[in-house]
């Protein structure tokens, strides 16, 4: 299924429930496509954590040996089973030569980073030399942003979401106050309309339209993290480069979830982290591009000896010799233990392409969407059934795999209940719970499995929520 | 032997010799010297290559079995054998318990750096919250000096050692840049006396107390990583203080090798690396420094999600509450990877004191002063005879483990000739090798074996560069 087809996953789960004779909410519907799945093979790439291990279980409610059903990929992606052995690889390497790792093996540490440029460039649809993998997130932001807002007395503002990432609200709020800019005037925050809560397309350009002569750079999230909209960056880069601002995007939710064509879309910079679809775990390596066409133009502001062409960067003479385009924004020599991690799960993506992953992930998080509303959709006749809003768009351009539900009851006590049985995923109160089944690894009875025991959930946590009122003040 | 001891390594090795009936150059004394060492149980936390895992060895020439002579963790440092032990907690963790492993197990990854911070600030003299670990140390170094190097139109100056490392010599530059500053005026070059090779303390307190009222930043290494040379901290941050500067150390050839007391010494900031001496491999996890005098008044100039107080940080209102001092510097999640090796490291430093290991360290490096004088001593009646000059200054309180040696021959050649031989040290051409014995793993045993190898290197490189005379032009 393409982004682009005209054919509706619900259509899909229709027609083959009913070539198999079941309802489209059968389990039988889930472990045939299960079985059809092109991609099922990636799963034996991870460490799927099981039941028994997640702290919150409860083993009197469920069997502690299945596997848990992992929906927080969005968040901290699972481990693939290579990083130990790459992780060992470069201990061994240390541990037999010391120093001489930095130019032998494997990997050699001095050009550890630019060992899996590769792979790394092919997810977000870059040029190698377009991209480097550096720092955290927040820190290539911030290096980024250094560079690419300048403003001036005509063109000084910054065009983001209200509801960005706390670390990129805070970016831009202490970028502008670098500048001596008063924030309040100077920080356009983009508002979803009244009762609404995802931001229109059309009104997001047209805010460009109207404002763009004011504004110097455009800081976007690929896939906003808490609603799971995936914007529409190519026309929001074009509409913003009409009108002279620089277009960036924050691709902590969107790199490995969707598709991306950083080079051909145009876009100036992007930076993101590896933790989330990528798995490379906690705090891995971030990464960063710069489109080609600034490559000679834009300057890193601050400066390192990573930043210093390769060939001479060793002769230490003080002379700077910056590469071109993003590789001079390197400051320190790489981090090879965190390389080692990146590196085992892009070679997990390497297995497939971005588009296969996504037609399984459209069918993945369309298979969730249709149960939900099968199961939990509101019932004006009968308001005492809890049912639950998606959040999220329901088009499929307009978002990745994550779901984030909204719940008619509080939400505390039912997430509960859902991670004693197993089920890892993301709660915000007062009612919020965003889950995404990630096709690297998530299976279609893990969406099953996750509408089950949302049932039971749901009624136990009502049982709960009842007894703490009674049991009053706690 | 204290630093202030008045008891010169000489004395003590020529008396011990004395005791022992023999001459201070027999191998003999190098085998007590270990035997008698209170610290020789701590090389065994550490992997030592065999000379035979080295690239460049000539297993013709040496016996590969042996442990190789590694003097360079000036560079990089040995790996600690917990390292991967500690990897692999982490690893089984996430393997287990994926997203879980952010708030349990022995290093919660959402507070990973803070498990750690206990042994770090030990090692610097600093309490507990005047430091942070987090990015590479060019990075931190950015960070800082965009708070701390706050130009104005009469105090705009950054006085720095003219062969600084190039990282801090761009780093410099480019934080000029950033201001608009002229570079030739601002950046102010601190040179070696005509004919010599290393800054006089008196030359440098002179430059500050002249030119103090201009400079803004004082920035110097805490030992220099070409000559070894060990600043007097204390008395130029006095100095620099005392004019109304701002003084900063960059600590990467300091931290581990020599005793830090940043607190009680007043220095303002700092920052270090921790794969030399604190052996955390390469492109480990960097520390910064702000003392606790600035907690409330310097604040970063770029802020991200992970300087925001941490009991409000995961509600995600936008809404920053800043924490003090160094840790509202903190932009990105922690790497947990990086903070698993430098953990198996300051263990093994919590064995002992910097006190203890520095006095090792000076009886160490003494005793290499005190063979290279005895062999390579230049004899001006045989001007034929190599003779190698110690560029690092002699007095015991101005170097750390390093000596810089400058040769009387070409170095390429005898650098080759100790490679083949199972010697890890660092060449610079034309004429200088830095020889660093890390009193964590080097023994005296290491030292003795580095002289008799030094000696053939050196005849068999004489034969080698006539050949290469003899055979023309390669
Ligand atoms: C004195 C000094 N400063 C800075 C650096 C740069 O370190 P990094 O690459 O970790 O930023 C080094 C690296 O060897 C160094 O020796
Ligand atoms: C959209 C987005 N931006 C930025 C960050 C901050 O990332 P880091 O801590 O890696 O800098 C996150 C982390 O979850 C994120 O989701």
């Amino acid at each position: 299924m393409d982004p682009s087809s005209p054919v509706l996953p619900s259509s899909i789960l229709e027609q083959t429930a009913l070539q198999l004779g079941c309802s489209p909410t059968d389990k039988k519907l889930a472990f045939h496509l299960d079985e059809k799945d092109e991609l099922k093979h990636l799963r034996e790439c991870f460490y799927i954590p099981k039941v028994k291990d997640l702290p919150p279980t409860d083993l009197a409610l469920v069997n502690g040996e299945e596997s848990c059903v992992y929906f927080v990929g969005n968040s901290l992606g699972l481990q693939p089973r290579k990083v130990r052995t790459y992780l060992d690889e470069e201990l061994d390497k240390w541990a037999r030569t010391g120093v001489h790792g930095h130019f032998n093996g494997q990997r050699p540490w001095a050009l550890a980073d630019e060992c899996i440029l590769d792979p790394m460039a092919e997810l977000v649809g870059a040029k190698r030399q377009e991209i480097a993998l550096m720092n955290g997130l927040t820190v290539n932001l911030h290096l980024l942003m250094l560079s690419f807002f300048k403003p001036t007395s005509r063109r000084y503002k910054i065009l983001l979401e209200a509801r960005a990432f706390p670390s990129d609200h805070y970016a831009v709020e202490s970028q502008l106050q670098l500048h001596g800019l008063d924030v309040e005037k100077s920080m356009l925050l983009l508002q979803p309309r009244q009762g609404e809560e995802t931001l229109r397309t059309e009104d997001i350009l047209a805010v460009i339209e109207k404002e763009g002569d004011s504004i110097a750079v455009i800081l976007f999230s690929g896939v906003q993290y808490y609603t799971g909209q995936l914007f529409d960056i190519p026309r929001i880069t074009k509409a913003g480069q009409k009108k002279g601002c620089l277009v960036g995007f924050d691709l902590a939710h969107a790199v490995g979830n969707v598709e991306l064509h950083l080079h051909d879309w145009g876009v100036d910079f992007a930076c993101w982290c590896s933790y989330k679809y990528l798995n490379s775990g906690a705090g891995g390596l971030a990464g960063a591009y710069i489109h080609e066409k600034h490559s000679k133009s834009i300057k890193p502001a601050l400066i390192g000896w990573w930043g210093h062409d390769f060939k001479t960067r060793f002769l230490m003479e003080n002379k700077l010799q910056l590469s071109e385009g993003i590789n001079g924004f390197r400051l320190s020599n790489p981090p090879i233990l965190l390389v080692c991690a990146l590196h085992a799960s892009l070679e997990v993506f390497s297995q497939t392409t971005m588009k296969t992953l996504r037609r399984k992930s459209i069918l993945l998080t369309g298979y969730l969407e249709y149960l939900i509303k099968h199961y939990y959709s509101e019932d004006k006749a009968n308001p005492e059934k809890p049912f639950v809003r998606i959040i999220t768009p329901s088009q499929i351009e307009e978002r990745g795999c994550q779901l984030t539900l909204s719940f008619s009851l509080p939400i505390k006590y039912v997430f509960k209940e859902l991670e004693k049985r197993g089920v890892a995923c993301d709660m915000r109160e007062p009612n919020a719970l965003r889950v995404a089944p990630v096709p690297l690894y998530n299976s279609f009875r893990d969406v099953h499995r996750f509408i089950e025991i949302l049932g039971s959930a749901i009624t136990s946590s009502k049982q709960t929520a009842n007894n703490t009122v009674l049991s009053g003040s706690y």
